[in-house]
C-alpha cells in the first residue's frame, strides 16, 4: 500500500526543466492532481508512489521525484542500516552536498551520489552504475532501484527489486507491469537499463566486489 | 494577507471542464503550483486566493473556485449574519442543492443560488444579478462580488467590494490592479460587467428594492 | 485500507467539551498526532480512521468524530445513493441544518438527523435509533454504524456493519477487537449498545418497517 | 507575517521526552490545535510561527522547534549566503550529523551544531555560545536568536534580533512581548540568557572574534 505520498515530474514542451507535483497522502484522495492530470500532455514523464521507510522523513520533502536542472530522480528501495551505514561513504561527498540534501531520507543520499556523478560528466547510466559500484565498494547493501531521465533517455537499474519495460509506442520503464496488455518484459536482476524511443539496452551490472567484511551484497 | 489558501481553475485547449488547482495555506510555500503554473498555458483562468472569515470552514473544501460542468465561481465578501441570515433564502433551494453544498461557508450558499439560476437557463450576468436580488429581497445584506467564467465568457459584480478590469490583448477581471501599467478601469460599486476578448459592458444593478424592514440594502 | 484520514475526540479532566485532533492522510505518518497520543490522558475517547467513499469530500471537513457542545459523532457505514436518496429525509431538516453541514457527506447529513434528534431531548441511543426509524420510514437504505458519546456514556448501533465492545477495566465499543486479548463481544446486527463504566446494555432495534415499495431494509 | 507553519513543544508531567505539534500554513486556521492548546497543560513550552526564508525548505520538516531527546530548540534569523557559506563549518561536523539534518534549512545546521556542542556535555548556554563562537570564527554572519530548553531550564542568545523576557509567575523568554502588562524586559543585543523559575541571568557574549577577512560579524 502506497498511501504516504505521490510524486510526479514531468517535461513541458519546450521547457527542458521538468515540472514537479508531490503530495503526502494517498494519491487517490488528490482532487487537483486528477485535474492537472487530465488536462496535461508530456513527452516523458516520471510518476512514483510512496511507501515510506519508518524513521525516515514523512513529509513532503522526502517524496520522489527529485529534481535538479534538467533531472528527476527516484529510488525503489532501501539502504540497509541508514545512516549510520553510510556516514563513510556520505563522508565522500562534500558538505555542501549534505546541506543540500532534500529530505532526512535514505533516497536523499543516493540522488546525492548520482547527481555528484552527473556534475563529473557521466552519463546517465553510469552515474548509476558508478553510485552502485559506490555503495558495493563500500560495504553498504540494500536495493537500489534508481530511476533518471532527463525527458529524452531514461537510465534504470535492477538492483534488489522488479523491473519492466515496455517499448512500443514510446518507452515505459516500470517496477511492475501498468496492465495486463501485451509487450512487457521483466528484466534480470543486476542490470542497468538505457533508454529512448529509438532503442532499449540492458546491460549486466558488474557486482562481484568483495565487502570490506568478505561478504558479497546480494538481494 | 490572504494566507488561508488560494485556487486557480483554467480551460485547457480542446476541453470544456475546467481544471482546479486547489489548496490550504499559502501560495507562496506551494512548489508544486509554481511548477504547474509555469509550464501550463490556458486561454482563460480564475485565480483566487483566500481570507477566511472566522467561523467558517477554513480547510480546502471551501477553498474556491467552485466548478459544476463548464463553469467556475468565486466570491469575493461576505453575508451578513451567516448562516442565521440565510435559512429563509435557503430553503427556496431544494433539499438536493443544499446537501450538494461543497463546504460550511457563505460563499457555497451564494453558489448553489448562482448554479441554480444557470440550471434555470439565466445567462451568466442574469445569473448572478437574480442572485443579487434574491439576497436583496430576503433582506440578507453583504458584499457581493462575484466572479462567474465558462471559459469563453466572464461575468462579474460590483457589489460591495471593488472591481477593476482592463481590456488589451485578453480581458482581465480583478479585485484590485494586478500591476502599476495604464489601463486598469475601476468599476462603480453596484454594476455587473460582461466580457468577452471582444467586448466588455459594464450595466448598473438595480438595487432599490426595499427590504422586509424597510432598510435599503448598503455597502 | 484506512488511509484517507483519521480523526480523535477526548474529554479533557474538567471540560464536558471534548477536544478533537483530525487530519487527512494515514494515522501512521502524523509526527504530531504520535506525540499528542503519547502524552495525553483522557477518560472518554472516541478514535476513527477513515476509508473515503468515493464521491465524498476527501478533506478534512468530512473526517471524524463530528461535534456539537459536549458531543461525538461518528459513523461507519454508506447511505447507499446519496444524496439523491436523501433528498426527501433531508428536507425534514430546516435549511439551517443543511447549511450547517459540516461536509458534503453522507455520514454528515446522519449527524444533522442524529443531532436533531438530541435537540428534541432525546436520550443518546434513542436519538440513534429515531435516526435509523427516519431513515428505514424514507426507504433509505445503507449500512448505520453510528458511535455518540458525551464522554459519560456510550451509545452505538449494529445495523449493518460489525459491532464488539469489551467491559473490564473500562468500557470500549468498536468496529472490531484491537486486540487478541479475551473479553471481546460481538453484538448482533440490528441493535442498539449503551455503555456506562457500570453497564453495557443491548438492545434490538424494531426494524421490520415496510420501505414505501414494499421492501425491508437488509444489510 | 508568520504563515508558512507553527510548532509548539512541551513537556507533560512526568515525562522527560517533549512532545510536539507542528503544521504548515498559518497556525489560526488548524482547529485540532485550537482543541490540543485548549486542554493541554504544561510546565515547560517553546513556541514558534514560521516566515520561511526563501530557497529553503517550504515543509513540515523545517518547521521548529526540532527536538532530540529532551531537547527542543529553535532559531530565529538567518545565515547570510546558505548553505554555500557554511560549507567549511558544516564540515567540522561527521557525516552522520549532516545526514541526520531534519531539512534542508540553515537553522537545522545550527541546531546540529548547537546538539553537537550539548553531546559534549557543554551546558545549555554554553552551546549555544560556543555555537555562535564557531560561527565567527568560521566567518558565517547572520542573525542568531536561539532558543533551548530541557523543560526546566530556558537559554537563549539575541544575536541579530530582538529577544525580551518576562519573570512573575514563570518566566518567559519571547522574541516580542506577548502583550501589554508590565515587567517585560527588553535583553541587549549579543547577550546570552539563563532562565529557570528561580533566576535569570543576563550574559554578554564575547564576540569581537575578527572574521577571515577582518570584518566584525555585526547584525
Amino acid at each position: 500500500m502506497n498511501a504516504d505520498g505521490f510524486g510526479v515530474g514531468w517535461y513541458a514542451g519546450g521547457d527542458p526543466v521538468p515540472a514537479r507535483y508531490r503530495q503526502t497522502g494517498p494519491i487517490w484522495g488528490d482532487e487537483s492532481f486528477a485535474d492537472v492530470a487530465r488536462v496535461t500532455r508530456a513527452g516523458a514523464i516520471l510518476a512514483v508512489v510512496r511507501d515510506a521507510t519508518a524513521g525516515t522523513d514523512p513529509g513532503l520533502a522526502a517524496v520522489t521525484p527529485f529534481a535538479a536542472g534538467c533531472w528527476l530522480f527516484s529510488h525503489n528501495g532501501v539502504i540497509d542500516g541508514w545512516p549510520d551505514s553510510t556516514a563513510a561513504l556520505a563522508g565522500t561527498l562534500d558538505a555542501g552536498s549534505l546541506l543540500a540534501l532534500p529530505a532526512r531520507v535514505d533516497s536523499a543520499l543516493l540522488w546525492a551520489l548520482v547527481l555528484n556523478g552527473l556534475r563529473r560528466g557521466l552519463a546517465p547510466a553510469a552515474a548509476l552504475t558508478d553510485t552502485i559500484g559506490a555503495l558495493d565498494a563500500a560495504g553498504v547493501s540494500g536495493r537500489f532501484n534508481f530511476l533518471l531521465t532527463d525527458g529524452a533517455e531514461i537510465a534504470a537499474t535492477a538492483a534488489g527489486d522488479t523491473l519492466w519495460y515496455r517499448d512500443d509506442t514510446g518507452v515505459t520503464v516500470a517496477s511492475e507491469p501498468g496492465d495486463d496488455a501485451p509487450g512487457w518484459v521483466e528484466v534480470p536482476d543486476n542490470t542497468v537499463v538505457s533508454a529512448t524511443p529509438q532503442q532499449v539496452s540492458v546491460t549486466r551490472l558488474d557486482r562481484h566486489t568483495h565487502t570490506a567484511d568478505g561478504r558479497i551484497p546480494t538481494r
